[in-house]
């Protein structure tokens, strides 16, 4: 079984110019990652920002849907909601996996360019195959800063359709590539 | 090439109790799948409700990113969103196709749950293989109601992951299902 954890990753991430920002938290990122995150049998959904604020925020919506009225009206958002946990940095991710695991994750980045080193799906399904633990990391806003695809141990090639058309939201990306790598047909 | 056209349905679908209601529009919904129909090359992207304000709503999205600024800011979601056409009913996005292509398109609708008839995506790739048009329709809130399902040309089997949760936002449901009907890896 593969050994999967995910991050969605609001710092460092680029904006439309290239520079180095902090997004703002989406709520429904928080919402439809983790209904794949729950999908695919991932084991947890760290949301990944520096900012306190931020912080409460990703805390508020999950507590709406795990406590009280919105854990009752819709208890399978409460599945989906209970997987995720937040984190200053990805390598404070890492940690906490390791913490678990007993070993730091191989870091694993996807993105909408293609890398030299860039690693396709059958290989990668192959590698993961393993059951070492791994951590898939997404970036918001115009994607993952450069230090952190640098830092990687894996790229992802980015998603092609039948067009060059390379703009999907990190939701959609995040659904059809863990739906590449764990999906049942 | 598939010859594939996506329709996004407000009515008829069903709430939590299965009674028939029209559902809102989802101002990411728009834009997640137009973006995904973009990368898949589909056709066109209609989405279908019959109330006159939720239709003008549609256009103001569209607009706010076809002209003016958000044109200039982000033309990728232009490119995207140019691809949308308002329909009142599934049969209207029908008879438009038909007034393109010259034949009125196949029915394919996709559900959350397995039927007897259910299609899997192996086949259903070969199926479209052969050019003919298809619609390929998706429901918001609880689902489709059974009457479209019923008069479907094809159903498509939920997808499925390592787990039993099937509860997937609409928005990822669309990009996964296009990714295993025309992704290329």
């Amino acid at each position: 079984m593969p050994n999967i954890y995910v991050a969605l990753t609001h710092y460092p991430v680029v904006d439309k110019r290239g520079d180095i920002i902090t997004s703002a938290i989406t709520n429904l990122d928080l919402h439809d990652i983790s209904r794949v995150v729950k999908t695919y049998g991932v084991n947890a959904f760290y949301v990944v920002t520096p900012l306190t604020d931020q912080q409460e925020l990703i805390g508020k919506i999950i507590s709406h849907w795990t406590n009280g009225y919105g854990a009752e009206y819709n208890p399978t958002r409460r599945n989906a909601l209970e997987q995720i946990r937040v984190a200053e940095t990805i390598a404070d991710a890492g940690r906490d996996i390791a913490a678990t695991e007993g070993v730091y994750p191989k870091l694993t980045v996807t993105s909408a360019r293609h890398y030299p080193s860039s690693v396709g799906y059958e290989k990668y399904r192959s590698i993961i195959k393993t059951g070492n633990p791994h951590l898939l990391i997404f970036g918001t806003a115009w994607g993952l800063a450069e230090s952190i695809i640098n830092e990687a141990n894996y790229i992802l090639e980015p998603i092609s359709g039948l067009t060059d058309y390379n703009h999907l939201s990190v939701r959609c990306a995040a659904g059809i590539i863990l739906d590449r790598l764990m999906g049942t047909r």
